[in-house]
């Protein structure tokens, strides 16, 4: 190390990952780095406390094959939002600007999710045009794919226009990630009929049916993994509120069965999995002038591989 | 008939059923008179179409066993709010002015909730004190018991005064048909820490502390099944959108079990209506200065008995 911020050679095609961030960081996140590299094949930089981190590093035989950039401070995760501006270097700041600084090329946390937002926006900085970053997360449908739930929680009051283009940033995530060559769109409400919903949603409705996509109109709740759309509009406190009802009313159905001896657990938890957001990558906050993720803050090293590998990609497209 | 508004013998003691509502009206409806009266002892007083429940009381064998209000027209399913208004002749509007006039001691509706409210206020009317009526629904939770959510659809865009007063009206609903002595009642946001949320929440959770009952502070989507709480607290548009999902999720989640061969789909149905709001007899319109209920549209015979026996009880409580 030549200094506290450096990067070790091959950073600027890496993915910097916030080695501090979650509750099983650095542990998980480590080892989650060790297998991105060597299970996906993408290059990672592990930001945080170099002590901490040699010692993980060591436990796989990894010492000098992922670099480091040391980052004295943590985060707690009980931090939201402005917690991140007080610890300048932090392993989430210090992360955030190295991808701002064109160091790496995306950026994983599993930190808390409002201070990913903040700092995010602060050091990576907003894509020209776009009013306010959201988070998009891939929800798996019954029918097999998956809608992308776009703002689940970065923008907790947004205008009717920031939410028209939550719809656009969706639609770039679907095409990108999803492989949907003309996702549609539909805007979370309480009625599928035209003017259904309250003041925000009948505005933002408006707007949408403006855009150059396809929109679908309205879809009640009860659509959120029927697979209706590919892009499911919404603000960010209703997203959140709905992303975390759907982990736990997956899960609570599957502990149901469960309870009712009609399966065996192993098995459910291999369903319940599908429908973990964990599962698939992580959020994306979308709308930055680079590549951010947020994982769960419940990561495993499982999880954490697989947020590097779609950062990876999702840092080598065009921006949306 | 001694008049299309008249109402035959122990109409004041009864519940008035809109017996046009909902997708299976008049079939289903007046089976499940027959059936509130037959097995839970409740006398109903059914209002429609005379010819219509004649011939479906014909069926039962139960012509003059239940009075028959007569009502002309029709609400439309997909009429919500202001329909009614210009209907006064609809089963709606003439089940909500049986009610308001004292002629019946609740009022039953598988019509659009839009609808019953708009109709419910203006010819019931609102509680002395009460801002705005609030639709309160027992979700079933993974302990055993089951939560109120409210609102879970009537007002979409309420103030945070009109959240304090949902409060007071779930707790009255948990008193009064969960039998909870002092109900506890958690804001739905997006974070457990005071001071999450959007807007609108974060300021309702200020006078939410201030009230004189038992508040547990903020919860998150994914506690909306997990008993944490009493009472969930939410705006309307929120409570609309995380109810419909709370269908669409248990449904989605055993139709996956289904689908990887785990159980038997009879046995997972059994499941599946646990958790369908049906079961629990319908919303309760809260607030109002009588009973309303509103019963999902999709109500067979033995929801709109159970959301008839849930009125019949709630009718003989001390307003809340």
């Amino acid at each position: 190390m030549t200094g506290p911020y450096a990067v070790h050679a091959g950073g600027r095609d890496a993915v910097a990952l916030d080695a501090m961030g979650g509750d099983h960081g650095p542990a998980e996140t480590v080892a989650g780095a060790v297998a991105a590299r060597r299970e996906h094949g993408v290059p990672v930089v592990l930001v945080g406390r170099e002590p901490d981190l040699a010692r993980e590093l060591a436990v796989h035989d990894a010492v000098g094959e992922i670099p480091v950039v040391h980052a004295p401070d943590v985060v707690p995760m009980t931090e939201r939002g402005v917690g991140g501006a007080a610890l300048p270097a932090s392993s989430l700041a210090v992360g955030c600007g190295l991808l701002g600084a064109g160091e790496a090329a995306a950026f994983v946390s599993a930190g808390s999710t409002g201070a990913v937002v903040a700092q995010a926006v602060r050091l990576v900085g907003r894509a020209e045009g776009v009013l306010r970053p959201a988070l998009g997360v891939a929800l798996p449908t019954l029918p097999g794919g998956a809608s992308v739930l776009v703002d689940a929680g970065a923008t907790a009051d947004p205008t009717p226009e920031m939410m028209a283009q939550f719809a656009l940033l969706g639609a770039g995530y679907a095409r990108a990630v999803l492989d949907v060559p003309d996702p549609v769109a539909g805007l979370l409400s309480i009625g599928s009929e035209p003017g259904k919903g309250n003041r925000l949603a009948r505005r933002a409705e408006e707007l949408l049916r403006g855009l150059p996509m396809r929109f679908h109109g309205n879809i009640e709740g009860d659509d959120v993994l029927s697979g209706a759309v590919d892009v499911i509009v919404t603000d960010g406190f209703t997203g959140n509120v709905v992303l975390k009802n759907v982990e736990g009313c997956v899960r609570t159905a599957l502990a149901m069965v469960a309870r009712a001896g009609l399966a065996e657990p192993g098995a459910l938890a291999r369903v319940a999995r599908r429908y973990d957001p964990q599962t698939h990558g992580g959020a994306a906050l979308l709308g930055l002038r680079g590549t951010v993720i947020v994982a769960h803050g419940s990561s495993t090293a499982a999880t954490v591989a697989r947020a590097c590998a779609v950062a990876h990609s999702l840092s080598s497209l065009e921006p949306v």
